[in-house]
């Protein structure tokens, strides 16, 4: 079956993050087995999103209109910016839904290995939104990885001489975690930024 | 973001065997992110796998033509047929390439419990094959869960009045295997089918 449609496809499928060749096969063979019910709307699907979804030009997140419905959100806090790497991350925090400012999202973090510097994210526009917006804090909710710590730190330098407050993530031990599974890193952390309770 | 057009592009996507919610947002932020690279393409893709892949009229499988080019190669011996469930059961098959007869896809096997009588499967059009190509042999590889096996002795049966030979695939340790890894089950077949070798 090389060359042949179903080939291209299931390459076309393989590609795609997390999925392998049997699971691209065992999807192919899904798609082409069940054509009304899955593949029509599933490409119909896809059609729509490449035509309606855009990114925001002033966060970077993905919605259907630009400035997206929570840059448009009169209800959230234009004065709270949130920096995240990914979409993913905004939607996490949305469905959770406590935080109630707005996001700017990289896109990423600064990484030498993906060739990924400052200019390929997008950290510039950080500094026009505080200035324009009145912005009274960044909060930095990247990954504690290597990377995301390291975009971290040249955020905050660059944010240093403006007048706002400037906050990371908490780090500890995580909510339901137990200390015997933990690893060491996590655990001197804890240990080390333990608070006062009585 | 429920309703919009990301919504429903994740949901589509998490309908697809062996996707979740988690897998299938990030599959959709990739395709987002690299619509030239990878949303483009996919989409001709399964554009053009619905137009032109088809199933073969006689043996089930799933081609660009019908009869598919297993069906209409010379050099395979059409007289001797293996049933199988489903077309991923041809792909091992002819990757492993030893195999040169043709093929019957079942397209399942029988489950009561999902509603697959006799009739939903490409059961009669064996019978046909038999009497219309001078069939000489039928291999039944189909798996050895409780369905295939059912599905075996029901086809088996159909074909005991005629003049054909009906074999299954031998069952014992698998090549590789380790005995004390073993399920009791597989064990105990392949002791019973233990063979002389001097």
């Amino acid at each position: 079956m090389k060359g042949t449609e179903i080939d291209k496809l299931i390459n076309q499928i393989s590609k795609l993050p997390g999925l392998g060749r049997k699971s691209a096969q065992r999807i192919a063979l899904y798609l082409l087995k069940n054509r009304e019910k899955s593949l029509v709307p599933f490409m119909q699907s896809i059609k729509e999103a490449n035509k309606k979804i855009i990114n925001c030009d002033i966060c970077g997140n993905i919605d259907m209109t630009s400035p997206c419905s929570i840059c448009q959100n009169p209800k959230r806090d234009q004065q709270m910016l949130c920096v995240i790497e990914d979409v993913s991350d905004l939607w996490t925090l949305e469905r959770i839904g406590f935080y109630r400012g707005v996001y700017h999202v990289l896109g990423g973090t600064l990484s030498a290995i993906n060739g990924v510097g400052i200019n390929e994210l997008n950290i510039s526009n950080i500094l026009r939104r505080i200035k324009k917006n009145n912005i009274k804090e960044v909060v930095l909710a990247l990954s504690t990885t290597m990377e995301g710590q390291t975009t971290s730190h040249v955020i905050a330098d660059k944010l240093e001489h403006f007048q706002i407050e400037v906050t990371r993530l908490a780090q500890g031990i995580p909510i339901g975690g137990e200390v015997h599974y933990l690893d060491g890193n996590t655990l001197s952390t804890a240990f080390q930024a333990r608070k006062k309770i009585i």
